[in-house]
């Protein structure tokens, strides 16, 4: 139902994805009859591991998640997560409200011990396609702590996801001492150095496109502010840009997320994957994708492992 | 003395504003005799309004730059700043540490009343010229009225420099909404709206090379993050462009400082510029126009009558 052309393009999205990911990816798609089963009908479904599941109404981005959830207890985030927590699926896309999944997600499957709320993160920068950015907007305000609870999610996320081997953490600041930063990212930082990750310090906005750093953690302020200035950088560059091929690439070396379909939730018992609203059926068909590869190697189950390393090493 | 380039680079910078600015603009090179005076022998200086001024010793931007201020008290960034103080300089330009200007601008200039440190901002994407950011990296943890008086010093310049009739007022965050931000923005928000200025209310990064705000407000940890993020991303993108031509393109539409050579430290009692340590001749000759400028449009003054305006309206 979600997304700025739900459920026309997520219809498409979906006969795309089980197209190309053949033998490897079925979708239940959930929604309202009445929107979902015409653009169903424009589909020969023949065939295609394609289900449709019922759902009423859906939670907006404008409304209050926790108060939706009790006035539409049918809606598709709802039905949608619940078909994880009652193991009829292995993953959940949706291209709607964020704020919706991420309710749904942190009351129906829980949360790894000590992460209060579902975390954003992933490569946002076609430029650095390999470095992971965490927190990118949901968590504003953090405490330090929560800063090293966010690397270890990361590093969980590069090294299963994005196959890096020993992930170098870096906590994003003004200056590459110690001493450089605001109040937050000094506490953080002697945390970080006792916490046995691979921490390589304070990184900048200099480090960003280089290869110092794989997972690069900042409070969701400053990563939301970052994820959507490059996204109008690359917008405002591709229009500049004559050729629109060439405006397209540079598009895409700044806008990760358009590129991949969507980012999981970090810190959710499951795997939850929330895309882009505007996004089109190729990039839904990509989340969809990314979420199939997110259960095949067991994402979640890594990510709660290295948290719960990082707690017995800090203890210890 | 300062700038990775200096003295060759600073002075073939003064030649180029002298000769560019003719009857605009002499220029005093304030430095070591021995480390100046052979850069000024590979120049035919007849008839050029160039002098030097001696000094001795350089603050380095791996000193504290207050100890070092005692230690050198004949440095160049004092020796320069004191010219303005004598009345024998309009304006300051320097390449040289950051914290040595607003060190010898506090000191010797003062400092307008309410502000505590000298503050940077300016327009800071080519894509968007004349779109000011402030503050950009001197000042962190802010408290949400020194916001304010950013707001202030970027409307002054906004108008004064920029030519920009009535700036648009804008806080850096992550939603359009006033609730949305973390502490320090939503905290500022009333105060924004209480202020008369011409305030949108917040902007995101989405709004950055738009055309919905004039004067961008942020903590200096988040705009120095966003300042060399765009740095670092017109160099990656400039590389990743074949074409040479097309490479500086997307670098200029990124790096507003490097094009226009440096930008005033606002909130000082007097026309002091830092331009960037990488500064080349071309970029140091746009530094000295800029200084000029200043001066011609009395941007110093013009930011402290905005200042008393805005104090005024608020205890009104």
């Amino acid at each position: 139902m979600g997304g700025d052309y739900g459920p026309q393009e997520t219809v498409a999205g979906a006969v795309a994805a089980v197209t190309e990911g053949k033998g490897r990816v079925a979708v239940l798609l959930v929604g309202d009859a009445e929107a979902v089963q015409p653009e169903l009908e424009r589909h020969n479904l023949q065939g295609l591991p394609i289900k449709f599941i019922p759902s009423e109404g859906v939670i907006l981005d404008s409304e209050s998640p926790m108060q939706a959830f009790r006035a539409k207890p049918k809606a598709s985030a709802i039905v949608g997560v619940g078909m994880i927590k009652e193991g009829y699926a292995d993953a959940f896309v949706t291209m709607g409200s964020t704020g919706a999944a991420m309710a749904a997600s942190a009351l129906l499957l829980g949360m790894m011990e000590g992460i209060e709320r579902p975390a954003l993160g992933g490569p946002i920068i076609g430029l650095a396609p390999k470095t992971v950015f965490i927190e990118i907007g949901s968590s504003i305000d953090c405490r330090p702590s929560q800063l090293l609870d966010f690397a270890a999610l990361g590093v969980a996320f590069s090294r299963t996801y994005l196959e890096v081997s020993d992930p170098r953490v870096g906590i994003l600041s003004v200056g590459a001492e110690e001493g450089k930063g605001n109040r937050q990212t000094k506490e953080a930082f002697p945390l970080f150095q006792a916490s046995g990750l691979n921490f390589v310090g304070n990184v900048e906005g200099h480090d960003l496109c280089g290869d110092r750093v794989d997972v690069i953690v900042c409070d969701g302020f400053v990563g939301n502010i970052l994820l959507k200035a490059f996204e109008s950088l690359g917008e405002g560059l591709s229009r500049y840009a004559d050729a629109a091929a060439v405006g397209r690439d540079v598009y895409n070396m700044l806008n990760r997320i358009e590129y991949t379909g969507g980012g999981p939730l970090f810190g959710v018992r499951g795997n939850v994957i929330v895309g882009h609203g505007r996004a089109s059926s190729t990039g839904i068909s990509q989340a969809v994708i990314t979420a199939a590869r997110l259960s095949e190697t067991n994402l979640a189950g890594q990510m709660e492992e290295e948290l719960t390393a990082l707690r017995a090493r800090i203890a210890g």
